[in-house]
């Protein structure tokens, strides 16, 4: 099976997403050279992308359909088979997860909250359940939940991190920013703000120099 | 002046705290290849992303001391110069960024935020107010504003980062799943949760295929 790089990966979704903005518009095929200049990426890599993910993308120079590209992406993406998450620490960054809409049309779908604020024990954040710790095990043995939404406070995150994965769940999706030492068998996939925006700060401070 | 990838920039803000997570601790000097081993990086990457931001960080194989490594972090990714934004948006993304405290760390000030809504305008989230489209060239008049954080709904980004543009705003924090199409001297940075999703998904199907 094809290994795929963390930013190809990446590209995927951005793909998708561009598609059906133009199967929106009406477009019914594309071709990649229109694709590229829409991105700013090099046709290349689209074509090399789409060839591992789609049986759509062969003929080249033609426009390829976009229905069969949006079709592939999505099974490639898994994006119609259910991924259950439960996420931790449902303060300001979990709560807006838990709110958030756009998590179903990945496959998504996140069970329940899990904190400590007695306060928020019992109360239902857009019909999603918040419960207490103690409760975790149970909920993991009534629903098949494979992956473990982290938003706890820093100072608590590598802690929380390990009894998920002496539970079972082994998929953490990260948004503390800390860096997590799990067994090599964890799949740790980090949304680091302050990552992101050193991207962004660096770039305005080199163009203020120019 | 040094080029630096989008990649080698996100590390610095994971040295950082863990740095300061080792100081914590009581930590006064480390060596890189214990800093290898605690984020799985190879020792000779993190050599070179020192080398290139700090001067504390050229003897080899001796510890390197723990507090000149977070000054010189601190200053190369710009946390003592205050940056100023303007967020788009106050939804449930848009109004956690608001509430999230960890800005202040990065050097970025949040000054107000914008939306449509009539009952969210002349309001105020953790003492931040919320104002109209209409009175952003009045604010960016007042303020010196560097950055807009686009959290709008997709629909929307493209039109909001071109009024940005045109209004003299060209770095653009973008949490819309987006591709937005500026001008060359835009600087944008994406915030993509599909994409980071993607990859912590494939990795975990295929662990179930083994």
């Amino acid at each position: 099976m094809q290994r795929f790089s963390s930013r190809q990966l990446e590209r995927y979704p951005v793909y998708l997403k561009l598609l059906k903005a133009l199967k929106e518009k009406g477009m019914t095929t594309v071709s990649s050279p229109v694709l590229a200049e829409m991105l700013g990426y090099s046709e290349e890599m689209i074509r090399k992308d789409f060839q591992a993910v789609s049986s759509s993308f062969g003929v080249p120079k033609k426009g390829r359909d976009v229905d069969a590209m949006i079709e592939d992406l999505e099974s490639f993406l898994g994006y119609k088979s259910i991924k259950k998450a439960i996420l931790f620490g449902v303060g300001h960054m979990g709560g807006a997860l838990l709110r958030f809409h756009g998590f179903a049309d990945m496959g998504l779908e996140i069970v329940a909250g899990i904190d400590v604020k007695p306060e928020l024990i019992g109360t239902k954040i857009e019909g999603k359940p918040i419960r207490s710790f103690l409760e975790l095990p149970a909920l993991l043995r009534e629903e098949k939940i494979e992956i473990a939404i982290l938003c706890v406070p820093s100072a608590h995150a590598q802690e929380v991190a390990e009894s998920l994965y002496d539970l079972g769940v082994k998929a953490i999706w990260n948004f503390a920013p800390v860096v997590l030492s799990l067994p090599i068998d964890a799949l740790v996939e980090n949304v680091n703000l302050a990552s992101s925006f050193a991207v962004l700060s660096h770039r305005l401070s080199r163009t203020k120099r120019k």
